[in-house]
């Protein structure tokens, strides 16, 4: 059983290298170079241990970093999604529900299930752990294009509105960091790199 | 002091990018590519929540997870030193100890001292934990080496006798890791990508 166990662990530990492959749209801090998914993820579980201090509410750290470590693996089959695309909203999608029934499910069963249902958790965003963890995946790209000298916000002419609105979820994670992040934004905005209206 | 402390985690954030520029001699599983330190942290990750419950002694899985993710990080300042590197043993060196110092210094002091101490146990690999982590350490490669035609080994000359003394740690960690792990080297001595005797 153990050995069983053991032989589709393997499986699936291979299988997820395929995230390296991954290529988000949002570049490395102070690079032309982009981020893969699983750097971002990597960065996603450094960030919730060093700022889980800033969480509003008491959270499970350990189910925040599987949160974090797994978010994007469906996006192995499904792909990225911008966060800014107009034509495709970033939900919980069919595709990417056959996706972590696929990838997961190389795991065993009882695995593959708590697997699945954290994924779901983080997805549906209600419980304290998912708000958090959607705090850093909000968080990470914008330190990112603010050091970058607008990034993704300047290479796809995102305007302020839009960018405001999505970074709005930081706040249901932590009070802190979102003060924080509102100010980065409203610094960019004065330095010009995010726009208040975009041709 | 919430807010002196975030400003102080955000520079860490920022420092610790630098971890996805640092390659490893090792390459992605199928590829050519060269693996860099914050994906094979990424992937460490992953395989010590997917791997745990093969871990000989009960190990407090958040205490892993925060030693495989840091890891690495010295190498910001130290670099990456080969594992079988014959000039450079791989041990806590004086330079990677000012590296901790400088990078886990940046974080508020409570939390520095609390990861160069985490970094220590790891490197010491004295703890139940300590050692469970770097079994994952030790197993990762030889899960992309077996894939990989012998990558490394095959590369470098490395002959069995060296790989096998290394990758022993694993035993420390789980015995049905290792049991795994050795039928991979025997199995890789029969298809030849691993050598009893180079040139």
């Amino acid at each position: 059983m153990q050995t069983d166990n053991l032989l589709k662990q393997v499986a699936f530990i291979k299988e997820i290298d395929k995230l390296k492959y991954i290529q988000r749209k949002t570049k490395l801090f102070n690079s032309d170079r982009h981020e893969n998914d699983a750097e971002h993820s990597w960065h996603l579980a450094m960030m919730t241990i060093v700022l889980a201090e800033h969480s509003d509410k008491p959270i499970d750290v350990l189910k925040v970093l599987k949160m974090v470590l797994i978010h994007d693996i469906v996006e192995i089959d499904a792909g990225d999604t911008f966060m800014y695309d107009t034509q495709k909203n970033h939900t919980n999608t069919d595709e990417e529900l056959m996706a972590a029934k696929r990838i997961f499910g190389l795991l065993p069963t009882e695995q593959a299930e708590e697997f699945i249902s954290i994924w779901q958790e983080f997805e549906e965003g209600l419980t304290d752990e998912a708000k958090f963890a959607k705090s850093m995946d909000r968080f990470e790209p914008l330190l990112q294009n603010t050091s970058n000298n607008g990034g993704t916000w300047t290479e796809f002419n995102v305007p302020y509105q839009k960018v405001y609105d999505k970074k709005k979820a930081i706040k249901n994670g932590s009070a802190t960091i979102w003060n924080y992040a509102e100010n980065l934004i409203n610094e960019s905005v004065k330095k010009g790199i995010l726009k208040k209206h975009v041709e």
